[in-house]
């Protein structure tokens, strides 16, 4: 009978130090221990509802070594999370990492690094710490991640996706379609982007999640659902209405396109609009005679349609052409690498 | 250009809708909102801490398809999760999953309700609720999931790996060696445990987290320490000296024996003992004058050491032979299927 097999390869190890390392000292309100023991333990304040949410990057799938910076792939990673919580209006209180790296990869320090300036550089814009995780050696060629985050709100006062009301304004925060066209360009010639930053000029390396907008909506009482845009306009509205058991009409004309579509043909940029993801904007509801600010959190607000009655007789979700052509919009969202 | 990517695949889908068909409609009472939006939403009871982990379970790292029946699978992982809020004391409130199927996988639906058969089935027992996560068709052949455990547990009660002191006794709960041992008959003969269920007589297949003996070690405050004995004694041990600044020495006679180590030869049998992982026991620490019971939520106690004042002249942790001979005992922990 052979023996069990041996202990901790070094690799292992050696992402957990690295990992913890990076993990500064500082003190966070909420975080009375992190990484270290059987669980992490967290104060949240009372009051207060958790929230919760998980998101798998897995390459292949979320992000591709030879097109993304490492750099971009930690922050992406992140991103997807506090995307989640700004849906939600919530405030990020902690974030947990489970990475798993081929051999190869973990032989090289220097690709987890990039990895961790991204995500660290984003949790510290936020002030959300990284206080635990798991690690391991990945089964396949694949980089595999999966980040938790976890937020409060004030209890009840979560922004969710049920709760629009025929009559009330569609918005959406930012500008639409300039994920999906510098995905485009990134597959194009993935070296022009090696040396980007997270300067808010790229939204598919390095989206912003919208969280200093979502916590204002919830605060001022503003909206009656919200969602972020993550799998694409098409699909997240059909969500929406979903949720809420509505449907929706929104103008083509009214939609803030990203200047990054002016790149892309015609019919490609009219698909990045309306069905591209990972723009992680919001989109979210409000009755007709709420005054929306023009901005909030930094980020300008655009009306781009309305919520309808739900019927049988008609389509979920139709857009409406500056001509006054009504059509239907089925989800034809997004899919990362499928 | 081409367009970007088409929308969720049937797979991705279909594993979503399998997976909130099989989450029943059963209220909880810290669950608000659970699958379906950006986020979930908890309400944990105010008095309490908040108790975080996250625990990868990796085909080829952390099971195998052609060993593991798909409910073992599900089931174990959940359990490495449980097993880390038991150790801390603390009371499960909530799991989230992320599960990655490769097309194959997903294609057969047989799989998957196994895998879930397993993994609430152990939820059920100890009433935790499936309240999110994320799905994706996984990038290579492998299976990849990722567990979340929230607990509670009273404000600053939680039980650690500091705060052992010199002369504390050291414990552990149940057996040791059973699950290394069953992993051994596995790899022989992995058809003769097909029909394998969780009556409590498979330690690897079907572990058994030990969250009442860890609930009642805090609220009866027998314990100065708590870890899981997930790595293996040789290395979970030297984890909670660590923790804690000191030294142990254990007697090997003291240490309960599965009755699986019979099956194996004396050399496995005496590493299975020491050093097999996984067997999910709780390993604690509690000053002399402590009466401890004999069992502690319905799993039997046993004392197997001591711990001692930690100095350089000596390593970390000894063995005590039936003999009276000492010898170091280094880490020779347990890496699943490296």
């Amino acid at each position: 009978m052979s023996p069990p097999p041996k202990t901790h390869p070094a690799g292992e190890l050696a992402i957990i130090a690295a990992i913890r390392r990076r993990v500064t000292g500082k003190a966070y309100p909420a975080l009375r221990l992190g990484i270290g023991d059987d669980c992490a333990i967290l104060a949240p304040p009372s009051g207060h509802d958790l929230l919760v949410t998980t998101d798998f990057s897995l390459e292949g799938r979320h992000f591709r070594r030879d097109w993304h910076p490492a750099r971009s792939i930690g922050h992406r990673t992140l991103a997807r999370g506090l995307s989640d919580l700004a849906a939600m209006g919530a405030q990020p209180m902690a974030a947990f990492l489970s990475l798993a790296l081929p051999r190869a990869v973990a032989a090289e320090p220097r690709w987890l690094h990039g990895f961790l300036d991204g995500l660290l550089a984003l949790a510290r814009q936020h002030n959300v710490p990284l206080a635990g995780g798991d690690t391991s050696q990945a089964p396949g060629d694949q980089v595999l991640a999966d980040i938790v985050l976890l937020g409060i709100a004030p209890a009840g006062a979560a922004l969710r996706r049920s709760g629009a009301r025929p009559g009330d304004a569609i918005y959406v925060t930012g500008r639409l379609g300039g994920a999906a066209a510098e995905l485009e360009l990134l597959r194009r010639d993935p070296k022009f982007f090696r040396r980007a930053t997270p300067d808010g000029q790229h939204p598919h390396l390095f989206p912003q999640p919208r969280l200093a907008a979502g916590q204002s909506l919830l605060r001022r009482g503003l909206a009656t659902t919200c969602i972020d845009l993550s799998d694409g306009l098409s699909t997240d509205l059909a969500h929406l209405c979903t949720g809420s058991g509505v449907a929706a009409e929104i103008r083509l004309a009214a939609l803030p396109r990203s200047q990054l579509l002016r790149r892309m043909a015609p019919t490609a940029a009219r698909h990045a609009l309306l069905h591209g993801g990972e723009d992680y904007e919001l989109l979210f509801t409000a009755p007709q005679r709420v005054a929306m600010p023009k901005t909030l959190g930094g980020v300008p607000l655009t009306r781009i349609g309305t919520i309808l009655r739900s019927a049988r007789s008609r389509p979920q979700v139709v857009t409406i052409a500056a001509n006054g052509k009504r059509a239907p919009l089925a989800p034809g969202g997004w899919e990362h690498f499928a």
